[in-house]
């Protein structure tokens, strides 16, 4: 089994399960935050255990970097294989939302270099996988970036994340928030760098994300066919401190540095 | 035939049109972006006719205001029978979104007082429907707004519409920015306000509307147990200037006055 195919198999493993979990939810017409986190919280960890047991049978040794149960650290040794897992990225969203805004995010890595990766949708049965250097496809077909040339004409994704976030996104951000052709913020990483592989939005902005939230959707962004950075321009180290990140179709990712960078 | 029901044969009737027209699309593979438009507006329209139609066997000499082909103006006669239409809310999002981000909006009043009203999300199948005074509905079960009771673990729902509102989006909304539990962006007033009636957002804000993006669903959210006003606290005029919407679950509405009123 290579490194994709155990991402397509857990990943689709993984998708009914998830969703037969939120039906309980609703069927359970939960209503209080701390019930709906304890359940969220539940969901999570189960689903993270079973990736990680998936990839303990098939790959034996390999670092696991994940957003539960102190995984949550980064690999010691340079170059190590890792794999880096959000079980369900947009957690709130799992437990509160009309539409089903969150995804089964896994990546496999070798030190800061990205090498497979793939976002499940379970909500639509979408299924996102790329390789490196092999292109990126959903479910099966390959995908390709936009050809939007402006921001003035492009979807741009931004998640403001919690409140200690906020500022520093509406002043970083601020550009692309009142010259955006359209601004969208849905709470998951995952959807926004999906979008942009799949040519329904254009660029993605977060001021501060960790690993488990963008290496997939990067990977899947990049190969088919848009740019990654940070926020000053610099590339992205999976495992090192970055300053944000900017995902783009790769055709506006220059101007919208412009207004990202740091005055 | 009574005004719910017509809105509820034409939301279930006009459903799979819309998602067989959006199926052809993706079949086309449209990418730039006035094809786009233009696919569009020939959907948008056709499902504005079709309504037309049915309301004007139904129930002739009723005015209509609907965003497209003239009908974009308000009634003459004060307390006049109006039926309000938005063939598809969250346009950009027909035409591209991973998740259907999009729904039709159709609300009936009498002058200023909304009497009925429906929201059907054709990507979905969801169908929410209010009467005045009777509650509202999800696919014919009751719904209840959310129990949350403050800004700080509110989902707030907010519309940045198009670059000339931005400036006044993050002036008047700043409060909210910084300090809500999450905020999210869809760019379709039906999805904000059908959240807030299923409890599943806490509040939504537009510094502008017209009342076709948001008179079904302002409907559904106070049917649901929730509230609206303008930003300054006023009554909502469905045909008249208002100072932007306002729709909450209720319980934090005062909250988020203080912080939306113009200082």
């Amino acid at each position: 089994m290579t490194e994709i195919e155990l991402i397509a198999h857990a990943l689709e493993t993984l998708g009914p399960y998830v969703m037969e979990r939120r039906a309980d939810r609703e069927h359970l017409g939960i209503s209080s935050k701390s019930h709906a986190n304890d359940l969220l919280t539940e969901v999570d960890i189960e689903t993270q255990r079973r990736i990680v047991a998936l990839i303990g049978a098939a790959f034996p040794g390999d670092a696991i970097v994940g957003e539960e149960e102190g995984y949550a650290r980064y690999p010691d040794e340079p170059g190590a294989r890792a794999w880096i897992i959000d079980p369900i990225d947009g957690t709130q969203n799992f437990v509160r939302s009309l539409l089903p805004e969150f995804g089964i995010s896994i990546a496999f890595a070798r030190g800061n270099e990205l090498l497979a990766g793939g976002v499940a949708f379970p909500g639509t049965g979408d299924v996102f996988l790329a390789e490196r250097g092999a292109g990126a496809s959903r479910n099966g077909r390959p995908i390709r970036v936009s050809a939007v040339a402006s921001l003035a004409l492009a979807r741009v994704e931004l998640d403001f994340d919690g409140p200690p976030k906020r500022q520093p996104t509406l002043d970083r951000a601020r550009a692309l928030l009142l010259n955006g052709g359209q601004v969208r913020c849905h709470c998951a990483a995952v959807l926004g760098l999906c979008s942009i592989a799949s040519g329904d939005a254009d660029a993605y902005v977060h001021v501060s994300l960790r690993p488990w939230d963008y290496a997939a959707g990067l990977l899947l962004a990049e190969e088919a066919g848009g740019a990654s950075s940070d926020l000053s321009g610099h590339p992205v180290r999976v495992f090192g401190e970055n300053d944000g990140l900017l995902v783009s179709n790769g055709r506006i990712h220059e101007e919208l540095l412009t207004h990202l960078r740091r005055a």
